[in-house]
């Protein structure tokens, strides 16, 4: 089968897949907030009819949480399975959005055309460029080149806390002989890049409690022990002078960078003042001695991603709170096992609760470093067509975001993964006003059927 | 003109007073927060009606923020200024509350009567019983024993911005020969107090900004500068291992009790261990070789009221923050210059402030610590009013809360003030439930109609 008409055909529809893409878009299906159950729902009904319309056998999948799509063309030639997400990170903070991030819109800007709304790069429009290339090839060659599966889950945003049992439960309707995975981004603005290597995810949530009540400051302060401090304390400790994680045994497993690896990276001449220039910052503030490419792509992190104790209102309150509380997520590396550095963490934290405040724990999941394995003949196929198609030497980079799928389709169903994706640094993915380049969406649906093509010629 | 028959009518008039105090502790004067605007208003309109119905030349006086009520009854005597503050503190959390924080009630409890309700001992109950006492010495002897004015504030939960303005501008017509405030406790159960030393209190805010938006934690964790780790640090070092706040300066001005004063509060037999078993805690928490009567009476204070970074909703949510921020407040004592301590905290911040980090600070008030001078024969004639009451020894205490208006009427309107107050440890002032004793209400109006007679007689 030819692929030229069906990049011809992509070319031709644009329009019409951005139209698409916005009835997507305008369906808030945030999954970590229970208020936008019924969305979630509706998200994943609108992708079974969109893929029944291009001929897959597909259906909508219950779990204890959001559902599952899984869609099957049948046919002959390899089995590949496609994974993305639906849904969609929280919008707040609210006032800082520019429009409703659920009424997207197509914006003229100085870099070009871009989509704008809560999900537009993470993940739907990337999940629909894979969309739109086999609804190409289809309306082309009236089928597709290869036995393809695609697998949309609903919860990638909050934990992913059913995909592992739904995949064990499913495994043999899910294992292909390659998984694609479209959920990351091109290196800088125009390189296009496969990952080989994924930071792993533990979330933890801790709760410290002091007194049993919030207490006036003035009768108690400085009898009464303030959680804040307690709280502050060990956040504080977390880090050593250096930027070097404090948790015992942290950095078992994390490997050096190998010398090729080392150079190959220094040849993508990562502009670090840029990409820190574009949210307001200049200095790596990671581990002292290591590249700025090392410290997102392949050395741990701990953060905190939200604290609170105590009166946060406007105005003032002169109370001693009862509880203080901490979100703290670590991004993981190498060979880290994140269920011992859970254990160790709250360990660490435990010994740090003075005798008169007492401290519990919230699991927000836990997921391994991923390293793929490049020998598979199809990484050099991929590489090759995405040259095609951006005019430019596809690279194998790392990537510090956490995309645990990819080690579950390796330890649960034993097939590699790619992970390519069209997402830009600028898109402000988890952030108000995000937005997907108009062309990231076109050239990726491009990019697919190029692969698709690669893979099965 | 004779006391006994004074007390006799609050005793058989007591049903018709607490009606009276449920009446004002209806309306939710909330100073802090914007949306209480007019019913502070209506507090302020409520206490002018009753002032005006036992023979106050009473007014609602305007100022930038809430007003002030001003009654005088003219007459002979001693002049006498009576102080309280009709607002009352925020009541969040709502769902902490056994009823309607504004709908009062009276409930029997194991150790008696209360009155349950937000404002109902801080501290409209305890201006109420000043109000009663002169309202029995009206009905009985036609008139007052002395030539008193009434100056109630609204602003005293949110830092009394108007309220030094509105003692200069209105000086001459508020000054008088001594000061009576209300805002104050019991010292234990059943110990009438005068209150002798007070601490000040000193607020500020502090807002940490790292990257100018909010970010994946995985795209940008271990390059970008996460200011809740900034704030975290800052927080955490602002006490030492032995409990000592480490501002520079912080201690001018912090004198040693003295060995008077150390005997008398050892005399009083303070109970930490009740005193903090009732909050769930055991150990006192200040600084090392203190007692505990000094850690909240005489010795200054850091605490953190309020502290908030990032996503704090439910769930999770892997975002790197742009802001976190703290509200921070001092309890100064002895000579302690706030405005020179506020000086030095900013300075010690902004030096903790990294490169790629801002900082702003927001203004939340300062007050000195304020010391009677209790040779001021009143002293003497108030304690054993308060003692005949009683029938327990009146003590001379410190008090750990902040009260900047005796130190306002001693430094502007150059008068001594006494500070005498019925509430009691767990009347839950600034929490949830917030109860005052009918006992403390009856004793308290019995004990003002005692003080007025002693000073008078």
């Amino acid at each position: 089968m030819t692929l030229d008409p069906v990049l011809a055909r992509i070319d031709a529809n644009l329009d019409a897949a951005t139209e698409r893409l916005l009835d997507l878009l305008r369906i808030p299906s945030i999954s970590t907030d229970p208020a936008y159950k019924a969305d979630c729902d509706t998200a994943a009904d609108w992708l079974v009819e969109d893929l029944k319309s291009i001929g897959f056998e597909a259906s909508k999948r219950p779990t204890p949480g959001h559902p599952m799509v899984v869609a099957h063309s049948g046919g002959d030639g390899p089995r590949i399975l496609f994974y993305g997400h639906y849904d969609v990170q929280p919008v707040d903070p609210l006032d800082l959005w520019d429009n409703n991030p659920f009424e997207p819109q197509i914006q003229d800007t100085a870099k070009g055309k871009v989509i704008r709304g809560r999900g537009s790069s993470d993940d739907k429009g990337q999940l629909m460029t894979f969309v739109e290339a086999c609804r190409a090839w289809t309306k082309i060659h009236g089928t597709l080149p290869a036995n393809i599966t695609i697998f949309f889950e609903g919860e990638e945003e909050s934990g992913s806390p059913s995909l592992t049992p739904f995949m064990r439960e499913n495994a043999a309707e899910l294992t292909a002989d390659i998984a694609l995975i479209c959920d990351t981004g091109l290196y800088g603005e125009h390189t296009p890049a496969i990952i080989t290597q994924l930071r792993g995810l533990l979330g933890d949530e801790i709760t410290i409690t002091g007194p049993n009540k919030d207490l006036h400051s003035g009768m108690y302060g400085g009898l009464a022990m303030n959680p804040a401090r307690v709280l502050a304390k060990i956040i504080a400790s977390l880090h050593d002078e250096d930027g070097r994680i404090t948790v015992p045994n942290f950095y078992d497993g994390v490997p050096e960078l190998s010398n090729e690896l080392a150079a190959a990276w220094d040849d993508l001449k990562f502009a670090e003042k840029d990409f820190l220039g574009a949210v307001g910052l200049s200095i790596p503030a990671g581990e002292k001695g290591r590249r700025p490419l090392e410290m997102i792509w392949s050395r741990p992190t701990c953060e905190v991603n939200g604290m609170t104790a105590g009166y946060t209102g406007d105005g003032f309150k002169t109370v001693l709170p009862s509880k203080a509380s901490a979100k703290i997520s670590f991004r993981l590396v190498g060979m880290q096992d994140p269920f011992k550095i859970r254990e160790d963490f709250r360990k660490m934290v435990e010994a740090m609760i003075p005798a008169d405040c007492s401290v519990s724990f919230k699991d927000h999941g836990a997921g391994p470093a991923g390293q793929m394995s490049t020998s598979d003949p199809a990484f050099a196929k991929a590489r090759e067509a995405l040259t095609d198609e951006f005019e430019k030497t596809a690279a194998y980079v790392g990537c510090g975001g956490s995309i645990p799928i990819a080690g579950y389709f390796k330890s649960i169903l034993n097939m590699d993964a790619m992970l390519i994706g069209f997402g830009k640094d600028d898109d402000q993915i988890h952030s108000p006003n995000e937005k997907y380049d108009l062309s990231s969406f076109h050239k990726g649906t491009r990019s697919w059927a190029r692969i698709l093509h690669a893979l099965t010629k």
